[in-house]
């Protein structure tokens, strides 16, 4: 098959992470070239990045080539776009504060506070109302493009587009799954007594859930089915009778190292010992879906998951970006993103089973349907169909609804711009247990910090 | 119409309250007359109850006239009943100590603990198995009998029966919704400045939910919508911004006067406040089906609601039952109870509507088919008919779905005896939010307390 | 309690039949009294029946009294209404040409054709727009009033009203299932040798389904049930082997009587007889919506049952109005209808318990929510609530929803005025079984001669 | 990958068809050897298709190896085996004469009478205990294995292999859509000017309904849709008008030429011009799903589709089979059928999509839980995993969900032997317009004359 030449419009292209691994992506890639468009409120780092774009297209072994563009606005960078790849950050990373430390401040401990929780909350009121701009604008300017993005919160970003802009062709592409693969395939090699890991893609997993609180009842490697191994595993580290080994000094380990974002998969383990499904994201992310981590810093610190600062995400911000000329003396490698496999496949480049966010036209029987969530899909020329994943064991269903009514809750109050709503929602949190009162006073709080980014909103109701 | 002469089958009539209750309000009937048979384990209590029975058929002002008798089994009690009443106690009240104090010292506050959380699940663990039996029995001995329970954890004493003996006429009796029918009567006395409060059954509220966990879309005086002024109340009650009036000085006062039954209904109010609805129930059984209010012994107080000690309950268990000569002496009054006149509905006497605890055909569509709930229903000669309750509010229906998940994983680890089961349904409840293991742990002391009570059972999964 | 004083507005009023049958009934009243407003778009019959209403609010007899007034303007008629009464005609009699005599040259024979079937269908597209602009117009003229429809299709006019006007506190009032109850209690008399058949009232019937649809998986008299006596008549008269005797003769007699509208019910028996469910309207609506009885005029002839002629309608179109002096000079008597009934138990005089249309909450769970179902309800002040009528045994159930299914078609097709899916809904009507090529054939007949009251439509798509 | 060694059971193993197919395409197969077992009731059919086997493994073409074993009882061919194949006659030829001509005399016209119909109900009645014995000897013999139904009625042989064997991994396995995409390869070639035909595989269909009555929102050919290409076909040949091009011609010639399995797609392309999704099954299944082509016999001529004469059946049964000699000189060709290669994805060789009959778990939206289905599915080592289907226009949802009804009613009478549940199927089967009692009269004599192969059955209730 030839190859195919595509206009993709990058909306966040300032991205200091993924356009990067995009582009380094697309110049490995046998089957595309054509146009790579940026955009960004930041015009600085689209122009920027579109620098190192060309450094990296330039590179001996690349072999698609991509012209790179700079746009001004959101509507030339889509005028005729096939793909639209989206990663924004709602608001500068000065909001987070209202995410992370106002709830810390009322005793709420959260590892990430992106996706759920008081953080994903106000994230998500921040991301809707720009995620239905861009639904709206890709509806008018390129209509039959297929929209892929990468922003938290995943469900309810995927779900404002679909909500403001219905008929579009969006889904959500997130790596947590992937990692859960790695991981399962080291234990496989050691389990086994193999010389070398599998490939990821060896490992077969069926989820189900919402991002970041997906859930497997299936994990394979060449057609075993690999949690009883598993559960034994997590028997072994987290104990039968209550007297769990303790992963505090990993914590410890993690957190002067600045490893943030590692883990050992010790609350992943639980959800299949307490509740008989994998739990398939990292450690930081499904310990937020559950009240039974959180309490405190210390216990989500025996599971050897640290609490990253506040602090350190400012400083991150702050880092120097990669120059040109250390971008154009990096040899290219694979990202281990799936997103240019994706446009490949529904380019007609190959076939691709992977783990995609869409709204739930039944291949998730616990969640009402048109709610965005997570399972497995097939990427066809032209199409994505998920993968019927079934029904989740009852009490694993039972979280997942509580957490998919909250989503719900949230995409209303942030159409609406109602705080009653918001209110509600939080309420509903599983990391919520204080006096309604005091959660009140939280979320004005939070609001009122967060004002700048919020625009419309009033205040508490 | 014609007195109608029935035989009542009492299962636990040896019940200390109850009974005598059941037995005033027949005595005081207009249109019953029969015969009313006690069985109980404590076969020294009913012989005692029937005692009582012929000095309260005996005053002057009863109507009705019942004779009384002590039947040995629960086959002699139930052959050819036409009503069957059923008021047990799971276990001797020592029983309760694996119920209440084990979770407290893990932390777990709960005001009742017979309902929902650690003590409730524990006790329906008890109660299936005998409400399994009861049941089996009354579709062998009298099929055709209108069977009406008032145990608890009343949601799954009914599905127990229910489950164990298909095409059963039970239903699940309870009061909790009557106390908020009076205490709104005496709010709109206040505000409309009557003399006299309104009847109770003047007071129209609709309701929706699981026992003690009903929640309210509509309550009425004279046809006009009370909740407005309700939330008016709640607002100056409880505080908009979070500055909420302390109630525990009236929490102190009910400790030292033992009033341990007695609620201002700020909790009611809060899910008024918070998610659009009455909470329907006594606040101390609302408390336990969210985390907001047991997060500390403070917490509950500052709603006015004191923690009933497991000591003064041993003590009450103790107390010496009233003697045939007091209550030969005392003139009959209304219990406030509506068994009795349930009993007349059915046999065509008056019509009624009231709360009901049915399995569900539609009458509330957030709960699945089958699911026992509490609304309103018609009760008619022959026939109880749900009233349609319609949705809840999303938030409110949230909650009460969760703990619905909950039950249904009780009740089918107590068919089971199932201690996986039971720790998942332990791990969604509402007051539940420490590590897994530790969960685990609890349950284990628990059940291992309550062994004696738990035939079959054989520890720890 | 005290006569409450009331504005009735009537939508319609020129009406030949409803609008006597109310005033009669509001004149026999002891509640009420005020103001009856008629509007029609025929001035002149409005005013004529105001003329008559005088006649009858001046009996010696009448208890109530009511100002007449006839208004030009639907708002004029509708601003300041408590109650608004619709019985209006979609179109003349001769739109009833394309919705009976079209199809019966196509080969379709109809017994009613103003529900279902070719006929109900073209008259929802007629009547659909109508309602929808007298839903929106009591949203902005009197939104807190209650409106009682009698129009048909019932289903689709209740569900236009709330389609177009969400809030509308709107249901649809039908007497088909009264003369079910009443034939039910002449058969009580027999069966039981009592000198006079039981009250209406006191033949309970528990019934589901769409109007004219509806079936009953009760109906007692004194708490007793009568199914099985009612069905061992069913097989007394249709026959367990085949042989089901004949009541062509009956059809005959009523044909030359011009009886259009009496039955035997032997359709009605026929449902219970095969599925178990006794059919609650009369036979010439229930044989509408199976395939069983109208294959050809014999068929349907030989269970009692005529054919009404177009040419009869025209004719009792053009009879005349009763004069004002025959009014004056004829007593008062009860209609038998339940409109004044049902408005004085929602001012509070009565708790009433009937058959009523309303979008479903949960009261039938073999339909949607939300689509306009037919069950028994309580009528209390300010409020009706459905009663829950659980789920129909599942191939009565079955042929329901396909109806079900249609009608929402309808509902679409009649807003869009999309002939598309007026023929998707024809083609899967149950009376339909052609090439869908002659349906479409059919159709496109129907609608152009009905073009004249279907403004905005474009024919065949 | 090496080649797989395993044990197929062959239940059915004297069919005159399928076995030599299966058998054909085994040795055809580069990845599979090992054994097959034969059983039939008729032993002498199965030893001699076993010669044939060993003929085909003969053939020096052959790649694939297996050993034949004749097996006398079901015990001993499951007993241990990988795959289990299923293709049985329920009942000899002659019971047909019940399922065709019977009704044929009550005026119903079936072009198949198989699947659905008077025909399709009475087949599965004798079907459904066949199906449960096998299923529960799975369970007993080879509860691991593989089974694949080509029995009909597909759907309920597949239901009842699952609900007596809850756990059994049986999915069926049917070749109509792949006809559909061959008919539109053809078409595709055609109206691209191709020199060649794309192959099957390269005509994507993506479809959701019970089998043989499946249908498709979408078939494309390089990701492009065809719908719109084949609605302006189906327009063309079937006439937007009504006066549609008639095929009775093409009728007659089939008639003439036996050959009986031909069709035009006109009927499948009237499903895509009415409802918007293609037909995809034959035209001779697809037309007994709905009342609109089989009024008589001169309507389904039309469409190109001509009768099967019962007499033919008899005659075809009675042919010789082929001879040892003749199979071992003629060179093997793949048969078309894809059980081979499902068995090889199964085994990990390949990865396959195709269509797969299997409990809804949400791949159909409009269809129950658990209800058996057909979509696609990804087939892979070890799991065969339906893919989402999402939900079919209104119109095409509500026909096919009459049909499952229907098919659930079917289940629970020849399950129960109840044949009052039967003439419930039967009178809500969208080709019986008839009388309920003529109804019965019809079924009274299918059960009579099939009495020999019903078993238990007491004849109508």
């Amino acid at each position: 098959m030839e190859r195919s030449h595509i206009v993709i419009a990058y909306v966040g292209g300032g991205s200091r992470n993924w356009a990067i691994k995009l582009m380094g992506d697309l110049a490995l890639s046998e089957h595309l070239s054509g146009e790579l468009r940026l955009y960004d409120i930041d015009a600085a780092a689209a122009a920027h990045n579109a620098g190192l774009g060309e450094a990296i297209f330039a590179r001996p072994e690349a072999k698609g080539s991509f012209a790179l563009k700079v746009c001004q606005t959101l509507r030339s960078v889509l005028s005729g776009a096939d793909f639209v790849i989206i990663s924004i950050e709602p608001g500068p990373t000065e909001a987070r504060y209202a995410d992370l430390v106002i709830p810390a401040r009322h005793g709420i401990v959260q590892t990430v506070g992106d996706t759920t929780g008081p953080g994903g909350l106000l994230r998500a009121l921040r991301s809707v109302p720009l995620m239905a701009e861009i639904g709206r604008a890709v509806m008018e300017c390129c209509p039959g493009a297929r929209v892929i993005n990468y922003t938290n919160p995943m469900t309810l970003c995927v779900a404002a587009l679909h909500d403001a802009a219905p008929g579009i062709l969006a889904h959500g592409c997130c790596h947590e799954v992937y990692a859960v693969q790695e991981r399962t395939a080291a234990v496989v090699a050691q389990e086994l007594g193999l010389a070398a890991a599998p490939l990821r893609s060896e490992i077969e997993i069926e989820i189900a859930g919402v991002n970041h609180f997906t859930l497997a009842a299936s994990i394979r490697y060449k057609g075993e089915e690999l949690l009883p191994m598993l559960r034994r595993r997590a028997l072994a580290l987290l104990g039968a009778d209550g007297a769990f080994s303790d992963a505090s000094s990993a914590a410890r380990t993690r957190r002067e190292g600045e490893a943030w974002f590692d883990c050992d998969g010790l609350v992943s383990l639980e959800f299949l010992l307490r509740l008989g499904v994998l739990g398939a994201a990292g450690d930081r992310h499904l310990a937020e879906f559950v009240p039974w981590f959180l309490a405190d810093e210390a216990t989500i610190n025996s599971y050897g998951v640290p609490l990253t600062p506040y602090e350190w995400r400012i400083a991150a911000r702050d880092a120097p970006r990669p120059s040109v000329a250390a971008v154009a003396g990096r040899p290219l490698s694979p990202s281990g993103e799936e997103g240019v496999s994706q446009i490949e496949a529904l380019l007609g480049h190959r076939r691709v089973k992977t783990n995609i966010n869409m709204p739930n036209q039944g291949q998730w029987s616990d969640a009402p349907l048109g709610h965005v969530v997570e399972t497995n899909a097939l990427v066809e020329e032209g199409r994505i169909t998920p993968l019927a994943a079934g029904a989740l064991p009852p009490a694993a269903a039972a979280l997942e609804r509580l957490v998919i009514a909250e989503q719900a809750l949230v995409l209303e109050a942030a159409k609406r711009r109602d705080s009653a709503l918001a209110l509600e929602a939080l309420l509903i949190d599983p990391l919520v247990r204080m006096p309604p009162a005091r959660a009140r006073a939280m979320l004005g709080e939070m609001l009122e910090y967060a004002a700048p980014w919020l625009p419309g909103w009033r205040g508490l109701a």
